[in-house]
């Protein structure tokens, strides 16, 4: 949304601005997951509403190179969902924690209009520095993890009304863990890829070009919510990042280089 | 709500239950404020809910003995809200949180019906064990800080169509940092009064019953969010925490001696 620019710069200070803030080598990472905002309650069951809530939470610690523990849940449900309900979003928020050993410690209950998921994570740096979206230069490497468009194409069959199963990538998402914990300190910078390819390339690359190595279609650079890693490699690591992606059978897909132009594309935030 | 109780057992583990996750030295709370549940919009001005929301959030630390640090802030905006409304929103956030020396380090922001506030606070604790509301023994005399009723006589101003300033009970409920954290040592356990004096009895003394030796009027039990401190003092105690209330210059009412009974009265739980 347009206000959030003037809204974060209401709060600026040092430690804002990144998917997470860092007090000592703790990450808090705060989301809201909100239906008719990020669903619509009857495209996923409450089991599905739950992984991808955890997931989308746990994807901001993951890409600041932080193991996820704890987790604070807020939840506002409206009246009229039943005890059954209930349980299965919970058991979804708790089979997507405990993947990551991570444990729900507390939290707040409400009633509200519409199903309201406020996560926030507890994280703990892997290295001494959290991996940062900032800081890519001309030269870098650009990268990202994995296949894009999964997620876009589980988003158009439920605008059809059909149904994606729990492992669709809309649902549940490839958190690059392993890899981004291994790979960092050979990374300039890091993000995932949440607004989609096209807009989060002009935050990576700090509103710069990039000469494409590799042919993407539209789906690719358009689909949102697919929280694969994308990473700006300086050219003299790239053969070591590889090398851990392929340990990690990771696929890590070179997009091309920074280069000094200001970027073409200009991507929008929006949600469905 | 009702279904809360159902709630909390989905994810208990030895960490919940009090008002705040302990983890190590470090409390984590988190709360929700939202329109038409614990407010009207037009009841308030934006400054004063900015202050409110910050404000309840804070005592929850303060209550377990712990100093707040930092907040991370959730906001669900309506659409129509003016850049005025939101900078006067964040102003009165920012003003409460400086008067405990707490920084809002991050957050997240989406587009919502409702005025959606879902802070999260992390305080240190100011002493090994935090205060908690268990633990109360028959014998323990029960007291309470400050004058109760000015919460509910604000919301009857205002649901009266009145206007109530920002320094109504209602608005800027007082918090006992001071006093909690010196006398903590001598409490048997502590909590703050949000549910209104008759429900949160029914809490601290576990279900028991008091030997009143106060008159209390009927706006003094049941006026809810008024965030004044509610505790249990072994008798061997209660010079010391009396003496520690004046030092504070903080008004400690005796309310009575918890007995071996059931308790009599059954609060419920409501926002307005």
């Amino acid at each position: 949304m347009d206000k959030e620019q003037s809204i974060i710069s209401n709060f600026a200070n040092k430690l804002n601005g990144d998917d997470g803030a860092v007090i000592g080598n703790v990450v808090y990472s705060k989301d809201m997951f909100v239906e008719d905002i990020h669903f619509k309650s009857h495209w996923l069951s409450p089991r599905q509403i739950g992984i991808k809530a955890m997931m989308v939470n746990l994807s901001d610690a993951v890409a600041m190179n932080a193991t996820p523990r704890y987790a604070l849940l807020g939840l506002g449900l409206p009246r009229n969902l039943s005890s059954k309900y209930i349980k299965e979003l919970s058991n979804g928020l708790k089979e997507a924690a405990s993947q990551f050993d991570t444990q729900i410690i507390g939290g707040d209950t409400i009633s509200s209009d519409k199903l309201i998921i406020s996560l926030t994570i507890i994280s703990y740096l892997n290295a001494k520095n959290p991996l940062s979206r900032y800081g890519a230069k001309v030269g870098d490497i650009v990268c990202y993890t994995g296949d894009l468009g999964g997620s876009l194409k589980g988003l158009r069959t439920l605008l059809n009304n059909g149904k994606i199963g729990a492992n669709s990538r809309f649902v549940r998402p490839n958190l690059r863990f392993e890899f981004t914990k291994r790979s960092a300190k050979w990374l300039r910078s890091g993000m995932d890829i949440s607004d989609g390819l096209a807009s989060d390339l002009v935050k990576i690359t700090q509103n710069r070009g990039v000469k494409f190595n590799k042919k993407l279609s539209k789906i690719e650079f358009i689909s949102a919510e697919e929280y694969e890693m994308l990473i700006a490699v300086p050219p003299r690591n790239i053969k070591r990042v590889l090398n851990q992606a392929k340990i990690c059978r990771v696929k890590l897909n070179i997009l091309g280089k920074i280069i000094n132009e200001r970027a073409k594309f200009h991507g929008k935030f929006s949600h469905f």
